[in-house]
C-alpha cells in the first residue's frame, strides 16, 4: 500500500522510496548529530564524510580508476555544453559532434560560441529516430574531443556501444539520462558528465568524471566556477555545494549497489524496457517510434494512430495514476521514462492500462 | 522537547523547524499529488506553482517593482562574482569594488578577469574590524557599476545603510548572508545576489533580483547559463533548475511573512544580537571583535584572551550542544552567526554557557 502513483517522468524523475525515507529523517537530524542535513557546514565532518562517500560509491559502482577524477557542478548539463569547450577546445583546434536529438545539438550550438566545431555524424534526416551506423561517421583530421549524447530522452534512441574515435582523441559523453542505468566503462572516455535528476537523484547537481590531465588544459582565465581544474584542486569544496543534492546523489548509489550493481541495473532496466517493447511490437493500436536498433532502455516512445487518441491516452492513463507519459513537446505522442527508480510494477501497470486502453478504442 | 542542537554555522545554516517538517512530509507526496517535491518534472503544474509562490513571496516581502526580475541561479555567490562583470561590465569602462572582507575581495579579485575595476575604498588598514566611513570612499570617474558585499560573514561587519553611488551608477550587492534579514529597498539596487544558504534555504540556489534593463546589455557570446537574460527571458526555466532548493526557498519566505515580514524579522534579529553583544560589552573574559558601528547582526564574532582558551570554549561549547562556534579560518577567534533561523533561545543558550565558562576560566 502507498499514497504514492506510478511516475514515468522524463526528470526530474522517480526516486527510490528508501532514499526517500532516509531523506526524510535526516533533514530532521542525521547521524544523531542534532543538526539536518540541509543545515551542515558543508565544511564540516559530517558533510566531508557525505561528499567523500558519494565519491567513493561511483568509484566503486564503475571501478574508476584513480587517474579519473569524480566532480560535483552546478548548473546542469547545460553548462556542461559550454564548460566542456571552453575547458577543452583551444583555439585553432576543432571539436567533433554526434548529432542525435535536440540536446546533442544544444550541446553542438553551445560549442560553437568559444570555437571551431565539425558534425562528424547527424541523424536529422531519420528525424533522430535511430542512432547513425558508425559507418556514417566522418570525423574531422585531428580533434581536440569527440562528443556524443548516450541516450536520447526525447526521441528514444540509446546508442549501444561507444562509436570508435580516432586513436588518442578523448570522447566525451552527455550520459544524463542513462548514467549508472548499465554498465560503464569509463576507460573508453575523456570526459562524462550527467545531470543528476533522471538516474541518479534530484536535479541541482552534474556529476562528472573526468580523466585528470584534462581538467589542466584550460585558460585560467575562465571564469573560476568554469575550470574543471577549481573542482579538482578543492574536491568540489572550492564554494558551497549543493549539499543536500550530494547527499541524495550518494544514497541513490549506495542503493544501486544494493540492488546488485549497475550489472544488476541494466537487467533490471532492459528486462522493464522489453515488458513495453514487447507490448508495442504487437500492439494493433501503439507503435514504437524508434528503429528496433536504437531503442532507448530509458525512455520508450510511442504513439496511437492519431493525436486525439494521443492526448486520450494521456489524459486518461494520468486520471488512472500514471503520471509523466506525455511525449516531449517538440516530439510529440507519448514517451514512458522507466529510469532506474522506476519499477516494474509501474511499468506492468502501464502496460495494463495500454491494453485496456487498446480494448476500449481500436 | 527536542533532538536537535543549537546550530550557530555560518552556513549552511539553520533552518526554520516548521519548513524541515513541511519539507519531510513533501518529500514523499507534495500536495496530494502522489509524488514527492524531488520528483516532480520542473515543466509540470505542481512545480510551476511552486516556483510562482517562491518569487511572489519575495516580491511581497520586500514590496518589489516589477522593472525588478527575481530569477533563480545556480553556482553560488562566487558564480556571481563572474556574471556581475561579464553581464554589466563593457570593455572601456570600470567597475568599482568597496572591499570590506574576503568575500568581497573574491568578487574584485574574479571581475579582474573580465575588465578594468578600481577599488574605491578598502577595510584592509583596519583588519576589516570596521565598514570604512563612506567619507573615505573615492569613485572612479564614470563606474559600470559599484559592488558592495552587504554583511561580511568572516569578521562580522555590516554595512547599516547603502553607501552614495554616483548619479545613476547601478549598485550591485552580495546580500548572501544577510538578505531578507532585514528590510531592503530594492530600488536603490541595480542587482542584488544572495546565495540561500544563509536566511533564505538550502545551499545550492542564489536568488538574483535585478532592475531587468540590465540584462538584456550582455554580449550574447557569452555562456547561455553566465547571462542573465537567459533567466529572465525563461523565468530561471531554461534548463531544469534545483526544484528542491527553490521550493525550500518559497517555504522560509512563507515563514518569514508568517513571522510578520521583514520588520518583524529585523527587529527579532536585532534583539538577538543585542543580548550577545550587551554580554561581550561587559565580559571581562570575552571581547567582541569588531568597531560597534558595524557590528553585524547576522555573525557575532568574538574572542578569548588567548587563543588556547578560543579553542576549550568552542570544544566545551560543542559538547553541550552550542554547535558552529569556532571562527572562519582566515579569522580564528569565535564567530556565532545568528541567521533568520536562529532561534532567540538558541543565543539565550550561548549567553548562558558564556557566562558559566567565565567564571571557571577567569
Amino acid at each position: 500500500m502507498t499514497d504514492r502513483i506510478h511516475n514515468f517522468g522524463a526528470g526530474p524523475g522517480v526516486l527510490p522510496e528508501p532514499v526517500l525515507k532516509q531523506a526524510q529523517q535526516d533533514i530532521w537530524n542525521i547521524g544523531g548529530s542534532g543538526i539536518g542535513i540541509l543545515e551542515h557546514s558543508h565544511r564540516g565532518k559530517l558533510f566531508e564524510r557525505v561528499i567523500a562517500e558519494a565519491e567513493d560509491e561511483a568509484r566503486r559502482l564503475a571501478d574508476i580508476p584513480d587517474r579519473y577524477k569524480i566532480l560535483f557542478v552546478q548548473g546542469g548539463a547545460t553548462q556542461q555544453f559550454a564548460m566542456v569547450p571552453m575547458n577543452l577546445l583551444p583555439a585553432g583546434r576543432t571539436a567533433d559532434y554526434l548529432l542525435t536529438g535536440v540536446w546533442a545539438e544544444k550541446a553542438h550550438k553551445e560549442a560553437q560560441k568559444f570555437g571551431a566545431t565539425h558534425v562528424a555524424v547527424s541523424g536529422e534526416s531519420s528525424k533522430f529516430t535511430r542512432i547513425p551506423p558508425t559507418s556514417e561517421i566522418r570525423y574531422s583530421s585531428n580533434p581536440a574531443y569527440v562528443h556524443l549524447t548516450t541516450n536520447n530522452t526525447i526521441y528514444g534512441t540509446q546508442w549501444k556501444n561507444e562509436p570508435p574515435v580516432p586513436d588518442g582523441v578523448p570522447l566525451v559523453a552527455d550520459t544524463s539520462s542513462d548514467m549508472f542505468s548499465r554498465p560503464i566503462d569509463v576507460t573508453g572516455y575523456g570526459l562524462i558528465y550527467a545531470g543528476a535528476q533522471k538516474n541518479l537523484g534530484p536535479s541541482g547537481i552534474v556529476m562528472v568524471i573526468m580523466r585528470e590531465d584534462l581538467a589542466a588544459q584550460a585558460p585560467e582565465a575562465l571564469p573560476t566556477m568554469l575550470q574543471y581544474r577549481t573542482y579538482v584542486k578543492e574536491r568540489s569544496l572550492y564554494n558551497t555545494p549543493p549539499t543536500f543534492a550530494i547527499y541524495c546523489v550518494g544514497l541513490v548509489l549506495k542503493w544501486i549497489r544494493a540492488c546488485g550493481g549497475l550489472g544488476a541495473m541494466a537487467d533490471r532496466n532492459a528486462s522493464k524496457a522489453k515488458i513495453l517493447y514487447d507490448f508495442l511490437d504487437q500492439s494493433e493500436l501503439f507503435r514504437g517510434t524508434v528503429h528496433p536498433d536504437s531503442r532507448s532502455m530509458m525512455n520508450v516512445c510511442f504513439r496511437c494512430p492519431s493525436e486525439e487518441l494521443d492526448a486520450k491516452f494521456v489524459s486518461e492513463a494520468t486520471a488512472r495514476g500514471l503520471d509523466g507519459l506525455k511525449g516531449h513537446r517538440s516530439a510529440g505522442g507519448m514517451r514512458a521514462s522507466l529510469y532506474n527508480a522506476c519499477s516494474r510494477a509501474s511499468v506492468e501497470a502501464l502496460v495494463a492500462f495500454m491494453k485496456e486502453f487498446e480494448t476500449a478504442n481500436r
